[in-house]
């Protein structure tokens, strides 16, 4: 390292420490089981443990299911589902009895598509945002296979005017997982109602980082995953938001027993439960349910608009830093504030370099063809964890310059 | 207890003291966690937690989440749903190559119901087992209505011969939820594909007790759930078995990127997976799916004919202890050996009835209108406990008489 990159990175160091010094969220990561010689930057993949995952689980396996055994149904396993919804709901702007968990997010994306070209019967087009995550491109082409409807792709720039009388819904990300350029839900959601559209929202990158405030924007329908910066663990279930003026019309497909009316009742025909009862499906997977309510304990008492302006703010750093220590390098994420929070980074030989930055002790990912992402959850991620990716980059670069 | 009954029991209580003592699965109930002074005889409902359960969640959480964070996906976690699936598939008499494990068991079947209406187009009909489990009904029904087809219900018996030029596919109970009567799996395969229609069997109440060998019955597909006799933890996601030879063209409608051929690459277009890669859906929920690994621990070694003869023999000590203390009961399992591990009762009040048997340490379940089921899980249910729950019901009998 030459003098004066040891002198900005000196300076840059002071700057973290300040930073992470005046942080009222910095407590938090004291409730997360975390290596303190990581810079972990993937809490947009996957979220970090809660330290109160593990105790949980081993309490659900020895004291309600080895301890009360069958018992358990009925002493708030069955009503899971609603109940870990009604803790995620604040998190999205969500009144009670909007939002359920269950299965994953694939499938509950199916769900909300179906069920939405149903409530709009007659018109034959799903908008798909064209920077989508491609697990949304791929079963919105299977809804328009199933349902007669075909799919256009839109730029996201162009979502809120794109509808026409014959789109039934649009399936919108709300933070692209490429460059964390966050949509404007509002003006999205107002634009696409004005042609009689309905919206499905996915929150996966957002969620637990950007409050999408969706009944004040009138949203119709949601879903996100609670592996990323809501921590549920690997693959733990996935969030439905349906507004409750469209409840009684939601006519999903996947509709198993655990959807019924009255269940135990084990009745010949299906009869759709009430409220976001009927978005459930099958039986509700306890263990990680229960991982996933243990996990967000860690929200008690947060201020969600301290989360959102501190996870703008280690990106605004993170860019101070590029800027700084790597001049000149490609940033694909926004540099202003309409962004998740990430931050990626157009990188030659990505994949290779995140391999190095790992065996570093600086976690971020790599995603074709050539982006290096890096997470910033507010909960956990350290001013100090910032820097130390960028200069892990700068020591990359000047390795293989 | 008069004398008579008295001499009655003490008689049994020697003869399941001797079928007890040379049991030779007997050691297996020590590798559960399971209260001594609890008749537990719900296993088909929820199976006991093996030991090796909370230790292995304890584990995951702690070394692999927290300690590897997201390097665990490709350590292990991503390829979870094959390899769990290829330890269920010796229970199954399934090959390799044809098992994965995943989602809900209603999602599971809906998969398999679309796919094989895609295999079979033309054939506008769907056969239902008329005793069916009902969210295999109501699936059945919404994917009738998704693709143009009709449900039609055929009592088991009748099944064999119940296809025709029509029928896509049947959707079968390896054993009857109520009665726990078995289906006679080659026969009924055998008949249906006769007339063309494939078939897919539903094995949640047989898994695990009855093995179906699925691969020398030439079965096309079979779904089941792992939370009963398997002892996956409630909700435990669900296996699905599709043979090899229409591997290639299942084509099913929950083509998330968890079934893509190449999920890393973040293509656009969905392109299946190999083999049974294609029948998953989103990204695998790796908490239960590692915590029915651990379950599964306790299937090493055990002889599955063994497994099989010891639940016919509790089933008919079962009949024995009522013939002997409650001649009459409304037994409605086959007496014969044409059943699963259960046996199931018509009784008055039976609703009130096993809410008495439960707090007096007994349990089973009830099922609307009045029937009580005691499951019959060989790997620890003691031939005891059996006797105790015979006697369990003869002193509720007498105080209600």
């Amino acid at each position: 390292m030459d003098s004066v990159v040891r002198d900005l990175a000196a300076d840059l160091s002071e700057q973290a420490r300040e930073l992470d010094g005046r942080d009222r969220l910095a407590g938090k990561r004291d409730e997360f089981d975390l290596d303190p010689e990581v810079a972990y930057l993937d809490g947009n993949s996957l979220g970090a443990p809660p330290l109160s995952v593990a105790p949980r689980l081993a309490e659900v396996v020895r004291e309600q299911w080895a301890g009360r055994l069958i018992r358990s149904w009925s002493d708030g396993w069955w009503d899971a589902p609603v109940r870990v919804g009604e803790r995620i709901a604040p998190l999205l702007g969500a009144a009670p009895g909007q939002t359920v968990v269950c299965d994953s997010t694939s499938v509950n994306l199916f769900k909300a598509l179906v069920a939405a070209t149903r409530i709009n019967p007659g018109r034959e087009e799903i908008l798909l945002d064209a920077g989508t995550f491609p697990t949304d491109g791929y079963i919105a082409d299977s809804v328009a296979r199933l349902t007669g409807t075909r799919v256009r792709r839109v730029p996201m720039p162009e979502m809120a005017g794109a509808a026409c009388p014959r789109t039934a819904v649009a399936l919108v990300n709300h933070v692209d997982y490429r460059t964390g350029a966050l949509a404007d839900l509002p003006a999205v959601t107002a634009g696409l109602h004005e042609a009689g559209a309905l919206v499905v929202w996915d929150l996966c990158h957002g969620a637990g980082a950007v409050p999408p405030d969706l009944d004040q924007s009138d949203v119709d329908i949601a879903v996100g995953c609670t592996y990323k910066f809501l921590n549920g663990g690997p693959g733990s279930p996935s969030f439905v938001y349906v507004a409750r003026r469209l409840q009684e019309v939601f006519d999903q497909p996947l509709a198993g027993w655990g959807g019924h009316r009255d269940p135990f009742a084990m009745a010949e025909s299906y009869e759709a439960g009430p409220g976001m009862d009927r978005a459930r499906s099958g039986t509700p997977d306890i263990l990680s349910l229960l991982a996933l309510d243990a996990a967000l304990d860690v929200w008690e008492g947060v201020d969600l608009a301290e989360v959102r302006a501190k996870g703008l703010a280690l990106g605004d750093f993170f860019l101070h830093c590029l800027d700084e220590l790597l001049p000149g390098t490609g940033v694909i994420s926004p540099r202003d504030h309409a962004r998740g929070n990430q931050i990626s980074i157009a990188w030659p030989d990505a994949e290779a370099t995140m391999r190095t930055l790992t065996e570093r002790g600086v976690i971020g990912d790599f995603r074709p063809p050539d982006v290096l992402r890096f997470g910033l959850a507010p909960l956990y991620t350290r001013y100090a964890d910032v820097l130390r990716a960028v200069l892990a980059l700068a020591t990359v670069r000047a390795e293989t310059a």
